[in-house]
């Protein structure tokens, strides 16, 4: 009630400022409301952290978030690659609503390929109430100026903007993004600082940690929104000695390596977790640690645990992510929680948890989850789940029980126990055939309010120029 | 007992004049067999016609042949895509038996691309009998001279001989097909009348209609052998504003064009209707209708009511088709037929139907339907009917109890109950392992009596010049 | 105990020998040792022998060695494809162990694809015992020097390199291996004798056949081993009117030809059988027949019987191969074996049946089947078998209960059993959920121990450049 009041009069006054200086936008700061920080890690396994019960890699700052406050094991993303995966985090929305449903081909004179504009993400609507924003890491969300992390609602950006990048600061040879021809060479370009190319020194994940440490440090007196997306352990396998050093006993060369990029990670995760303590902001900041999909199996580094499949795939080990969230003012420290969420929930949460926001300007696909932490609500967040692979004509489908449906290649429909089946291993569609009818009706009204991909993805090249020339010749 | 006599007196009539006349080709004419008129549409979608529950497109016309007749709610065709379907649709025989398993490669300077030669059409075998025939519409059967309808038994023709055509005459600026150097470009030419090139100025489904009214209106004396294979609704999506009006409540673009274009389509059945009621000759005319396939799933704008998949698949949505037939003097109004039916048997019907027809030249795979719909014979025409896509080693096979055996991409066989799981969502091959077995041996005996496709299809343009060059090289 | 003791003195002499002549390799001549003779044809069908119910080719030769030992009705190839198959079998071990599992791309410029040289090949084993040893027809185990039949164990050498050959001498119009630019020139190479090309005027199964019979002529006073690897009934189709005329009552062209070059190598198989009888040496000589994988589907020549899919396949049809051996010292004649068995078992079996054997340089996979087929052991010889085919994400594991996993192109996982479908048509999971989640962690185990594949297959060709340009930049 003493909020509301205090909403009120600040609002009235924001109202009497908007009148007064006409065309400057209005931002109302209410310093009780949360900082966020989310630390999205890229291609990191189901069973690379230590609170899912990784043994060959300590990740104990990445630990902590979980201790401090509620570790998810049945925490999924919304794709399976990570483009998607990241619009649907930072939307709130399942991606194939809006044609984000590929790993964006890489062209870039291509101006249309991007997150469309029609679109809202969260740290554009955290800007509006007052919130200073930041990302820094990957973006891979359009590499178009339109597209570029400024104008999507960051006040700051530090990193890159395609979809991964090399490690070693010696090989950015590539001036800056305009000028990589390919993806091969989109690795290889400058860090940018906000809208600038800059030089850089030290290895990638040290300098973004460095880089989050700094935005802390200069925002202690402001709510802050910081997007922190590591391209750690994503391809190539790159590390420093100081890193590798620490794995000398992991024998194959792949995995030392990539546990040597986890362990930088978490070095970063340490440092933000202390700066957070000293700062004294650690109490009302929310710190959300995820993967933006499973770790992929072909490279044979990462590791997805007991779970069936890997990045790009519908088993679980595409889909379902290592997930902790600490926010010691709200949340319990040690609390589990079982009940199936998704990355989406991450934009409704913190919507529902800022005084004074906007509504958003889409209806979003996630729900506020704090009320299911503290015991207000009971039950799933969610009756149902969702994903779809547009081009392979896969959809899977969970439903608040454990039970899976999953549809591949157009063929069989299978449906999976996950609760006593976690490899995905016997078909009980048998069984279940009522509920089985039933996620079929759910899911095609589902997919009734999605689009096709606005865009072709990586290897469709060929398709492309096809509906170019098609284009001109009509 | 009177007609046999009267035909006796025919034949020996005849058979006197092919004695006097030689080398004259004889012609029998019964004016008491019926006439024939089948109605194909191109992709139209199970529920895309108001006898399937169709609820936003109008099919006023094409209904009252369902009403006059007979619906049938589980008609297949033999294929799921267009020049298959109607080459077993037109010979009565599984397409397979001939290996015209594919949609052809568009190569106009190939010459064996066409329906085998030692194939007999149902127009060849009723000319014979002495009707008189006509195709109007499209024809997709071999563009090549021998393959063409005036070679196949049709008297007259109107229309085009590719896979599909563009709708607006306007757009018809290739001068003939043996100009058109590619799939695209014959979608473009001037539309054929008997064997010239002429100018067409209407809309082509209005164009179509109304060369099937006027050829009524020239052969209500003796009888006749229609096949009107309107290109409607196939791709691409066209239509006057004269059918768009009737839609403006549509929202979706492509759903409008595609209903008004279904509309045009049902406004032909008016026509069609009318004249042969107007003629006198509806009791005794055989009016067929149906689709060649389902609606295709990508185009987002044909709808296949509670099927799963679309055109290309077989799944229902690609194979069972919307279905009725008329024939007043035989069918009793408003019967429905819910056994198993496939447009195969539309020969075999029309055939058993004819006093005085020839044997047809190979054996039929469809049966006659008439003694099962007067209630003669019980039972299912069919104890199974098949299906292989050979390319992808697809494979089904209905019983007769409803209970579908789905191959498909090599992969896994599942059994899908039709009568329960019209959606074909659950496998219930464990419940049912004898009959299961059961099929896989008839589905095996079926193919040895199959030969493989005999020339390539769409998209196989590299498999061809690769043939070519080592045919070349030995 | 005599013969161990006997065995105790050769092997001191030896010893003092090398003392004496030191870098001069050891040479333990154990006369009472078994010869050893391979039979393997290239793509014959399950159905395709006479003692496994095949009726339009009579084998009466091959069915000798049947009923003179042993059959084989449950008997395994460790690969459906021909290179990979014989890289198990003549290692005994699972060539995914080493990487071997495709058949190589043909590079004849690239020095890296053959049988790893870690490998130790049964020839090897067996020469450093004292045999000789001989390998006779289709090699396909790596086409440059180091990887040749004399740098792995054999002391003669009498085929082509390649993964096949045509069957008419006039057409080996290739210099040699080295001048053969493609896999279709590697099919017209000259044969080689030993290291050299030569000349050959006989249809070369007849010559294969011949060869066979003088070696071992040349060689019944000391323990030989020959590997004589048909590359008949393996395409191109072509057969002498020899053969032709014995098969006139088959119509279908194919299978004629197919059947004639079966009758080829079953005359062979006689001259050999013959020759061991007339020479004394019948009773200790080892004759194991086998194919090295299922029968061809695209081809329609070849006979699966009963199996479900063909060569390529983990279908039965892929993997499951006619098998018998004879050795009438040790085997009774006329035994039937069902237990389920593997290629790799041959090496196994040989290496625990010659006494002073060094002990094999690798872990094997097979086991020695002799205590089993005499009674000495009972039960399975294999709890597990497995496959992989690292491309397509296949695989199988087949239970001794006769329950076979199958994982095709990473969709469903289903479960047959081989005893009562043999046809792997009913998908029997959901009742045996523990044995198949039991299967599925030995299949992980398994395959912890393998590697991926160390070369590129047939038509990975862009896939090799690709990789020797990426090789380049870095």
């Amino acid at each position: 009630m003493k909020i509301s009041f205090k909403i009120l009069i600040v609002l009235l006054v924001a109202l009497s400022m908007s009148f007064k200086y006409k065309r400057q936008s209005v931002v109302i700061i209410n310093k009780a409301n949360p900082n966020v920080i989310i630390i999205l890690t890229d291609d990191q396994g189901y069973g690379d952290v230590g609170f899912n019960g990784c043994t060959d890699i300590p990740t104990p700052n990445i630990d902590r978030i979980a201790k401090n406050g509620v570790v998810f094991r049945n925490a999924y993303v919304s794709y399976s690659v990570c483009a998607p995966s990241r619009a649907g985090l930072i939307t709130g929305r399942y991606q194939d609503r809006f044609g984000y449903s590929r790993n964006p081909l890489y062209r870039p004179f291509d101006p249309e390929i991007g997150l469309s504009l029609n679109e809202q993400m969260l740290p554009d609507l955290l800007q509006q109430s007052g919130y200073n924003t930041m990302a820094i890491g990957k973006w891979h969300l359009g590499v178009h100026e339109q597209f570029r992390p400024w104008k999507r609602g960051f006040n700051e950006f530090f990193g890159f903007l395609g979809g991964g990048h090399r490690y070693f600061p010696e090989e950015y040879i590539i001036a800056n993004q305009d000028s990589a021809k390919n993806e091969e060479q989109s690795y290889r370009t400058k860090l940018i600082r906000n809208q600038t190319a800059v030089e850089e020194s030290e290895y990638i994940t040290d300098a973004f940690s460095r880089e989050a440490v700094s935005y802390i440090e200069r925002n202690k007196d402001q709510p802050f929104f910081l997007y922190l997306a590591y391209n750690a352990p994503h391809g190539p396998l790159q590390a420093t000695p100081k890193y590798l050093e620490r794995f000398t006993q992991i024998k194959d060369a792949k995995r030392r390596t990539y546990a040597a990029m986890v362990s930088a990670v978490d070095d970063g995760v340490g440092l933000i977790l202390d700066k957070l303590q000293q700062s004294g902001l650690a109490e009302n900041t929310i710190v959300i640690f995820l993967s933006d999909n499973g770790g992929p199996e072909n490279v044979n580094a990462s590791d997805n645990g007991p779970l069936r499949g890997g990045k790009g795939s519908l088993f679980e080990g595409g889909i379902r992510v290592p997930f902790a969230i600490q926010w010691p003012q709200q949340i319990k420290a040690n609390t589990e929680y079982d009940q199936s969420i998704i990355s989406l929930d991450i934009f409704a949460t913190v919507a529902a948890n800022v005084q004074g926001i906007a509504k958003p300007k889409n209806a979003l696909d996630g729900v506020d989850l704090l009320p299911f932490l503290n015991g207000t609500k009971k039950g799933s967040p969610h009756e149902f789940l969702f994903w779809r692979q547009f081009d392979q004509k896969n959809y899977a489908v969970i439903h608040q029980s454990g039970l899976k449906e999953l549809i591949l290649k157009d063929t069989n429909i299978n449906l999976y126990n996950l609760k006593t089946d976690i490899g995905e291993v016997v078909n009980v569609a048998e069984k279940n055939i009522q509920l089985l009818q039933r996620m079929e009706q759910e899911r095609k009204k589902w997919e009734a309010n999605t689009i096709p991909p606005a865009f072709y993805g990586l290897n469709q090249e060929e398709d492309y120029i096809k509906e170019q020339k098609l284009k001109k010749e009509n």
